[in-house]
C-alpha cells in the first residue's frame, strides 16, 4: 500500500538563509517559492519537489508524507486510523503544489504524517525528444543531492511504535538495536527495498533527528564538507564523513542555519522486504553500528528538533 | 508477486577460462563449484549466488530466475502458465544450491524462466557481531561487481511479449522505443523500482543479448576496461564506457571468453512502478537513446547468443 | 631554465559562444575580459589565468607560453634564439594581464612561443586567513577543469624539432613512437615531472592538435560528456572517454564551438626527468598506445587547426 | 640537485604482521624480502621499491633517502656535509637492492638521510610491447597506494632546521605555521612541485610523525577505512578521512601493527618552487589548517616515533 517516503516539510527560521544553504551551497534545485515556503527537489527525482522549507519561529519537523500505490488507499488508511482512535483529515488537491487529494494523521507515536497518491512529475521530454529530469547537469552545482532517502525520528517506545508502523502500515524492519535488556532501542523500517524510509529511536517523545538525501557516490560526501567549509560554513559540519555499520551507507551529517540536521547518505544495500531483520547489541551498536570505522559521535549529535505544531491533523 | 530478477545461468565452453575472466580479473566472488557449474555472487548481494556458469558446447542463456514474494505464489504461477497453454515443471528444493522448491516454465516468448521463493542468504553475523556480506573489501579484487541488475532478451514480437510480461506477470514498462510505424521495438520492464529487470527487443526469435551487473559508481566502469586491458584481454571490451539515454545509467559491454556479453551498469534512476512509460522514437533511440553522448555501437553489438536447450521446462 | 607550460592563447570565432562552452558548461573560471579576449583559469591554478580566448576570423593557436625559473633567463633565451637564426621580440610588462616582461619567438619548427617569468598569482588569503585559490568549490560548476597540462602540436619533422626542444631548451622525452622505418613520429616532451608539457607529431607543417587540461579524477571525464550532452552540445564530443596507453592518463577530446580541440586529461604518471624515454612501435601505437583499451579514433581526430598569424614574433 | 623523496626505511616489530597490513590489506606490492626486510612499492612508481620495512625491537624511522639529479652530486653533498661538521659515509652499490652508490649522513637536525642517484626501475615493456608498471590492475588489491609522497618529521628548532634544508639543500617552503610569537612551528618543504617532500614540526628532538603515500582520488581514502575495518583492524584508523587546509590534500592517518603512522594523501596542489611561502597563524592552523573542515585531532595524533639507531651514518 505505502510505496515510499515522498516528501518532508521542515521549519526554518529564515527562508533566505535556508535558500543560501540548500540551493546556493549544497545544490538543491528550486521548484518554486510560495506562501512562505520554498519547494526543492534533488537532481534524480521525478517528483517536482521533495523538500518543503517553511518559515516558522523555531526549527523542526512540520510533516512528512508517504506515497501510496492507489488512489483508494487513502480511504483505507482513513478508516484504519479512525479504528486506531486517531484523528484524520482530508486535504484537497493542490493544498501542496502538484499534489492531489491527501490524508493527514498524527501517528500513534505522535508524528505528523501525510498519505497521498497523485503527485506531479517532471516532464521527461523536451519537444519531441526524451530529456530525463536528471540530465540537466550543466545547470547543477553543489553536491548535488540525488534523492530523498529517509527521516530519522524519535519516539517514546520503539516497540510500541513498531506495532503501528509494522503491524498497521506493513513497514518491514531491516535492522534494529537492542539495549542491555534486549528491548528495541532503534529500528530501521522500510517499504522500499533500500535499508529504510524511516528510523525510529527511543527518546523522551516524538522529535526529529534528521532528514537524509542520497548522493551518487562517496566522493560526494567529501564535496559536502568542502562546499560548506569553502563557503565559510564549516561549523555546519557535525559528524562524518564516515560509513555506517547499520545500513552500510556512507554518511555525513550537517546542520542547516536553523539547526535542522541533514544527512547525506550513499550506497546502502538493497534487500527483499521479507528478509529477516538484522540485530545489533547495545555494545556493538556503539562500537561499530553507528560508524563502522569506530569513530564516535560528538555529544551534540544526540540533540533532536521538536515537531512544529501546525494543528496537525 | 514477482519481486525481482534473482539469478541467471549462462553456458560457457571452458569453465576455467570463465573463472579467470569472472573471478580473477573482474572480481566476482566464488560461492562454490559443483557438477560442472561455477556459482558466483557480487559483493553487495545477500543471496549466496546470482550467476551460474555451466559448461556446455556453446555459449548462451540456460535459464533466468525471478524471486516471488510468497511460497504459494509458485502454485498461482503454475496454474497461470497452464492456463496460458504452457508446460510447467516443479523442481525440488536443492536442485540448485541454496534454493527451495521452484517452478520452471518456458515463457510465451520462448525463454527459460524459473520462479522461486526460498533462497539461502549470506549469514550477516560473525560470532556475536553483525558483519554484513558486503563488508569483506579486504578480500575483494577487480571491479568488483555489486549486484545482478537485469537481462536483455530478444523476442520475435515485443508487443506480443508484453501481453505476457505486463498483463500476466504484472511487470511495468519504464521506457520503450518504437519503429517508424509506431510499433514497439524494445521495452524495458520491471518489478523492482529501478529501470528494468528485463529488456525485450525485437529480433528473429528468442535469444539473449546480455546479462548486467551493477557497479558502485562510474569510476568502476573505467576499472572494467583497465582490468581487461591490463590482463591482456582488451578484445573483450565491446562498447563503452558511456551513458545510456534510456535508463540514464553508465555502461560498458564486454564479452566473456565464450562470447557471452556482460554489461556493467551504474546509476539508473528509481521511479514508482505505476508511473507512465517514457517513449523514444526510432531516430532519437539511435541518436541518443542507446548512448546519450551520441557514440554509435559497433556492428558486432547486434549479435546475440542463443538459448541453450536443457530440456526446459 | 624552463619550468612548465604556463598559458595558451587560442583563436575563437565567437567570444560569447566560447564563454558559454568554456565557462557556463565546462566550468572554467573567468578572470577578466578585455580587448576582445577572455582570460580563464582552472580551479587549482595559482596563476590568475592560463587560457586566453581571442576573437579572430578562424580558429587555431595564437601562441603558447612557458614560465622560466629566473628573470634573466629571458636574456639567455633571447641570445640563444638569435644564435639559432630566429627572430625574437621583447614584450613589455602588462602586455598580457598579470604578466611581466616577456620574450616572443617563433620556434625552429614554426610555433609561436613566449617565455616569461613574472606572472600574477591568486592571493591565497582572505583577510587574516589563508584561503587557497582552489577552495571556492561553492562557486564552481561544470567539470571543473583543474590545471593546464599540455599542448599537442604538429611539426614537419619530429627528429628535427627535437634538436630544438631537447638540445636547445632542455626538454626531456618521456615517450615516443616510431614509424616502420624507425623514424620518430610523435614525441612527448617535458620540463615538469608529469608525462609532457608539449607533444610533437609529424604532419605537413606547424599546426595545433589540442590543448589539454587536467581533471581531479576519472569521474570528471564522464562529467565532460554528460555536461555537453545535457546542454545540447553532444556533437562536441569527439573521442573518449578512454585511457591512453602512452602517458597512462584518462582522456576525452571535445571540440569548442569554433572547432578547437580540448582534451580533458587525468592521472598520467610522474617520473624523474633524466629517466630513459619509452619507445612504442608503429603497430602498438595504433593498437594500444593511443588508447590502451584498443578503441580506434574516428577519422576527424586527425584534423588539426592552423597557427593564427599575429605577426609573431 | 635533490629531485625528490625516494624511499623510507621503517622499523617494524613483526614482519609478518607488517606484511598482512601493508600488502594483504592495503595493497602495497611486494618487490622482495631479504635479510629481515620487506621491500614494497606502490602501483604508480617506476622505482622497484619505495618502502623498506625492517624488523627491529621498536618501531620508528631507520632512514629516508632522496634522489639526486646527477651521480657526482654525491661528492658535492659529501663535501657540503663535512663542511657543516657532519659525519658522512659512502655506501657501495647494492647495499640496498637496486640502488647504486649512496651517501649517508645524519642531518643537522639529527635525521638519518641518504642521497643516491642510481636506482633500478620497473621494466616498462613486456616482450616487444610497452606495458607500463602501473598497468597491472588485475593483480592489485586494497587501496592501492599510488606513490610515496612525503615524510613528516619532528625537530627541536624548525627555524634552525630550515637553515639546513633550505639554505644548504635548496628545499623551498610551500607553507608554514607560526606560534603566537611569530616563530615557525611547522614548515612544509619541497624539491618536487607538489606541496612537500618533508614536513618539519617543532618538538623535543628528532622523531618521525608519519610517512605518506598518495592515492588516485578521494574515494580511495574511504577504502582505507573500509579495508581496515572489514579486516578487523578498525583501531588502526586514527584520524580522518578529511581535508587538510594546509596543502589542500585529502587525508587519512592509520597506524601499522607496530604503531608507525601512515598517511594516505590525495590531491595536493602543484606550484612552482620559487613562489612565496604561505603563512598560517597559530589559531587558524588549529581551526582549519590541519583540517579544513574544522575536525579536531585526537590527542594520540601528537605521538611520534623515535629514530632507530642503526649506527647512522
Amino acid at each position: 500500500m505505502i510505496l515510499r517516503l515522498g516528501h518532508v516539510e521542515v521549519a526554518v527560521m529564515d527562508l533566505e538563509a535556508a535558500r543560501h544553504f540548500y540551493v546556493d551551497v549544497l545544490g538543491f534545485i528550486e521548484h518554486l517559492q510560495a506562501d512562505g515556503s520554498l519547494f526543492l527537489r534533488a537532481t534524480d527525482e521525478f517528483d517536482v519537489w521533495s523538500l518543503k522549507l517553511s518559515e516558522r519561529s523555531t526549527a523542526g519537523l512540520i510533516h512528512m508524507a508517504v506515497r501510496v500505490d492507489r488512489p483508494d488507499d487513502l480511504d483505507l488508511l482513513d478508516r484504519l486510523h479512525r479504528q486506531l482512535g486517531l484523528q484524520t483529515r482530508r486535504i484537497s488537491e493542490g493544498t501542496e503544489p502538484g499534489q492531489g487529494e491527501a490524508l493527514r494523521v498524527r501517528t500513534m507515536d505522535g508524528h505528523p504524517l501525510e498519505f497521498y497518491h497523485e503527485f506531479e512529475e517532471m516532464h521527461p521530454y523536451q519537444g519531441d525528444h526524451v530529456h530525463l529530469p536528471m540530465r540537466y547537469s550543466h545547470l547543477h552545482r553543489g553536491i548535488p543531492p540525488q534523492r530523498l532517502d529517509h527521516v530519522n525520528l524519535r519516539v517514546k517506545d520503539v516497540s510500541e511504535s513498531l506495532r503501528y508502523w509494522v503491524d498497521q502500515l506493513d513497514f518491514r524492519i531491516s535492522e534494529y538495536t537492542v539495549d542491555s535488556n534486549d528491548a528495541v532501542r532503534v529500528a530501521w523500517v522500510r517499504r522500499s527495498t533500500g535499508t529504510h524510509d524511516v528510523a525510529l529511536a527511543r527518546s523522551t517523545g516524538p522529535m526529529i533527528h534528521h532528514v537524509a538525501y542520497c548522493t551518487s557516490d562517496s566522493a560526494a560526501l567529501f564535496r559536502v564538507a568542502d562546499l560548506l567549509s569553502d563557503a565559510g560554513l564549516r561549523r555546519a559540519i557535525q559528524f562524518g564523513p564516515g560509513r555506517h555499520g547499520i545500513t552500510n551507507a556512507f554518511t555525513i551529517y550537517v546542520l542547516d542555519p536553523s539547526g535542522n540536521r541533514l544527512e547525506l547518505f550513499s550506497g546502502d544495500y538493497i534487500r527483499d522486504l521479507d528478509r529477516p531483520a538484522i540485530k545489533w547489541s547495545a555494545q556493538e551498536y556503539t562500537d561499530q553500528g553507528l560508524m563502522w570505522w569506530g569513530n564516535p559521535a560528538p555529544p551534540e549529535f544526540q540533540q533532536c528538533r521538536p515537531l512544529i505544531d501546525d494543528e496537525w491533523p
